[in-house]
């Protein structure tokens, strides 16, 4: 009992007085800065004071703060640069040059400057060079030609033309997507649609907003917050990503476990099929059974099956009261019955439910500046992030931590603090939020982003720790709520030993447990060729059947998203 | 003041002793039945209380309760039965049957037999005429043959059957479609798959469901109740209609404005194409960025590219809070605005928006037994419904009435009583419910299912009520909350030149304002032919090109969806 009473104590403690300097959370030893640097400023202070955040943060690395293309940053960001060359290298080595791609010539030059004007036809080797890499720098193209339309009617001219002389093309919009999806393989006419970022109309009455592709889904979110509602996608990259890119790679994100997927939100599109045939789907009506909803299709293509142009959205609501509690867990069985808990009790207020195991814990806390343990009495197993949102401030809290006393009461939280001011929200944001950064410092890492049933989920990161022994460090975190497992293994260094452990083992687990091998990121060019670890043949068949029947000479994206002899054969 | 005191003190009167005969609401003059009769009760009641319903209300008139085909009632259910053969009559005037399908010989009789068993095959005339016609009675086919496959392999072996004997097939599930789309039209074979109403799985942790397509909407929302979850979707015809064909019309409903659409609750599909090819698309993940999401195609197809088999969906927690009021507003602007603000302000607990105009009300007042005026003290012009369901009963109940004072002291409510308990709550939606029933008895009605943009979606029943005069009533009720309003002209008869005035001057409004001629009812039959007043010629033509590629010989429910001209150039 005396273990209780200190819990609950702590979960209710009110408000403290916050000094600059001294730690904003009770149970830290020291001071603490509020998450050391300003690239640590993160989706607490979003989410609590709507701030616009600190552009280093977030903004694309190859773009400068309005967004034009900018010389390279040094490499020195990455401290192996292995990975980076390895992964493109050995999905190189799968994907040839399709021969029956034209290359560019000077009347194509001469046609494109003529119907988009000289200063958006990008022959500059600098701004080529930017355009042909991904923020990562892990996958890099060597198109000549960068193409930045103005309106949907550019962007038919330059498809239809690029259709009838057999040039490939890539769209782009903020290229910050994860695998490679949006930069060239080979000389890939770069179309990239940033330019056109017009909000088209809202409607205070319904929350329906319709905008141009290359919108930055920040801009979006600030606009709508001033009229009272927020987007309905919150993204790491949202300083630099644009709705159009959202859209086609259907982003996940910070909230899908409250307002869900794209393809429930997104009202209509306009895209523009690879022969600039214009496809007007841009309704904005919640109900519309007309027919067969073909804009799903380009809801997460990635820009193979056409190129999104314009956008129409059903935006929630901006509610006012958001709260946050950091717990932990005896064992991830726990972590499990109070997602099952909280969805009951919490129910219409839970917008986050996220979770780090004790390793991940630990390697934030070793590797970033400033992070403190918020329950530093002992390390737990399991950590679990519950945020909650809803429009009564006192309510809401008290909801939380009643929900979280009962929770203590049940077993189901062995410790737990409740943030009582965006300092604190923030400091605990940052340990969840940091991990993927504490990976890149604490040496090499291969990545997994997976979708698992929740109850297997953790499973794999046993299974993993068992197979690799001691060579490695394996770790789980991620979106409990959304069965979205991040599994990362920290190596010193990159080693083709302990990689063979890993894969295609990791794809064959996912793929027995009926998991998806992407969960939000898409398949882009990494994972074109593993589509079947989570597809069976006769869906992939169709999918590539359909690539044929919109795309037929395959010049949109190609190599991406489907396997090459697969589209071919269809 | 005095009006703002009067009103208030109602709003806020606390639950009032319920004496049998009596009536429930204050201001109800003399007693009231509880709706009147058996099939008066309510969505409010299987919100409230989650008893089973009445059989009689929502069943299938042509199925006995176990789900067995049954004589036909009488058609004195009917006021004017003319509606029903001209409405029929108009559109087969339009559709000729296709000469390239076969007609069924005693050699596919054998073969349906020997792979389905004897009883599975049914030729009886009795048993196909029930099959052969829709619930309302206003579509007819002339089938020879039902089949009652058990399993997705049936599923496809009768498929790869007709595919390749030229059989057009119709897809049946509950039967009870508004628009002609799950009956023949000429001499389809009947493919029902009510047999298929096997429970697969249900994940308490993640709420995903797994089932078979003709389950009963119903069975499983009573299955998930014991669990502490409900159905996403709640529709009058729950007792009868199944999961595969609320799938395969992307039916929208009555809790649409809370959990949406189909397309984002849908995680998983199994289909089985023309050709017999079964598509497995049954992921149970929340997330799955792996290639194109081919399910959406089916959703909402009407089984004219594939037959829905299995589905897996996302189901919500049951919450235990559920409070509803009625309110009364002077003018549309009104309605629009509380809307607005109900967003806002109730936010994550609004669950239904509803709304009547004065001529609905004074229809259901004047023509349904045992319905009385919650707000007798005068008649105002609108009338709104607000339902919210959340985890906390007092907490919610204490929500919505601060948020309907300051509605009131806004001046966008003009009356109102807050429902507190499920008698009151079933007589309230009684009167919203009860509008078509009301429709039916006071004569001849033209029924129109439109989405519009919710500022002007009052503007076309006024526009209509200049257009008829006296000739004829206009009302508008419908789903404030989703932009659908459900137009209805009243006539004491039908008249040629009333319906003159209506079509096609209704659809081209409605196209005029990028709405949409069909909501949540879908095109089937009746308006195939219409899908130009809301999609334009490109998405249509797309549309019917992935039609033929799915099902290149047309077999898949023939002259439904899109318009014969359009497919057969395909």
């Amino acid at each position: 009992m005396e273990k209780w009473r200190i819990i609950s104590r702590r979960l209710l403690w009110q408000s403290p007085r916050i000094i600059p300097g001294t730690s904003p959370i009770p149970g830290f030893e020291g001071s603490i800065q509020r998450s050391g640097s300003k690239d640590n400023i993160g989706r607490a202070e979003r989410n609590f004071e709507n701030k616009k955040q600190n552009v280093e943060t977030w903004s694309h690395p190859l773009r400068d703060s309005v967004g034009n293309l900018k010389k390279l940053p040094s490499r020195n960001l990455y401290k192996d640069h292995r990975i980076h060359c390895r992964s493109f290298a050995s999905v190189a080595a799968r994907v040839q040059r399709n021969p029956s791609f034209s290359t560019i010539n000077s009347d194509d030059i001469a046609y494109f400057k003529e119907i988009l004007g000289e200063k958006n036809v990008i022959q500059d080797e600098d701004r080529l060079l930017a355009a042909n890499e991904d923020w990562q720098r892990k996958y890099k193209g060597s198109s000549k030609l960068l193409l930045q339309p103005r309106n949907t009617e550019e962007v038919s001219q330059i498809l239809k033309y690029c259709d009838s002389r057999c040039l490939a093309v890539v769209p782009q919009g903020g290229n910050t997507g994860l695998v490679g999806g949006s930069v060239p393989v080979f000389d890939e006419v770069i179309v990239n649609v940033g330019s056109m970022n017009n909000i088209i109309s809202f409607d205070e009455v319904s929350g329906i907003l319709v905008c141009e592709a290359g919108c930055i889904l920040e801009n979006l979110d600030s606009f709508l917050v001033k009229q009272g509602f927020l987007m309905p996608l919150d993204l790491g990259a949202k300083g630099s990503c644009q709705i159009g890119g959202n859209v086609s790679t259907n982003a996940g994100g910070l909230h899908f476990v409250r307002y869900g997927s794209l393809h429930g939100n997104v009202l209509g599109l306009e895209a523009v099929l690879a022969n600039g045939t214009v496809l007007d789907m841009l309704g904005t009506l919640r109900k519309d059974n007309t027919g067969y909803d073909l804009k799903q299709l380009f809801i997460g293509s990635e820009g193979s099956l056409g190129i999104v142009t314009k956008v129409s959205i059903l935006t929630p609501p901006k509610l006012s009261s958001v709260n946050l509690a950091f717990l932990a867990c005896k064992d991830y069985y726990s972590c499990q019955k109070l997602l099952v808990e909280a969805r009951r009790k919490l129910g219409e207020v839970l917008s986050a439910f996220e979770f780090l195991d004790n390793q991940s814990m630990d390697l934030a806390l070793t590797h970033l500046e400033g992070v403190r343990n918020p329950l530093p009495s002992s390390m737990y197993d399991f950590y679990v992030l519950i945020e909650t949102t809803g429009s009564d401030e006192s309510y809401n809290k008290e909801k939380l931590e009643a929900f979280l006393l009962g929770s203590m009461e049940g077993g189901l939280i062995s410790d737990g603090v409740v943030a009582q001011d965006i300092n604190q929200a923030s400091s605990i944001w940052r340990i969840r939020e940091g991990v993927p950064e504490a990976l890149v410092r604490a040496g090499a890492v291969y990545k997994y982003d997976l979708s698992l049933p929740v109850e297997d989920m953790y499973s794999l990161v046993e299974e993993m720790r068992l197979r690799l022994g001691q060579s490695a460090k394996v770790l789980g975190y991620g979106h409990l709520g959304d069965g979205n497992l991040h599994l990362n293994i920290s190596v010193p260094e990159y080693d083709d030993a302990v990689f063979a452990q890993i894969e295609p083992f990791v794809y064959e687990w996912t793929s027995k447990c009926r998991g998806s091998i992407s969960a939000e990121h898409g398949l882009g060019l990494m994972k074109a060729y593993a589509i079947h670890y989570s597809k069976p043949p006769e869906t992939v068949k169709l999918m590539a059947s359909i690539k044929k029947l919109l795309d037929p000479s395959g010049i949109l994206n190609p190599y991406k998203v489907l396997p090459h002899n697969v589209v071919s054969q269809a």
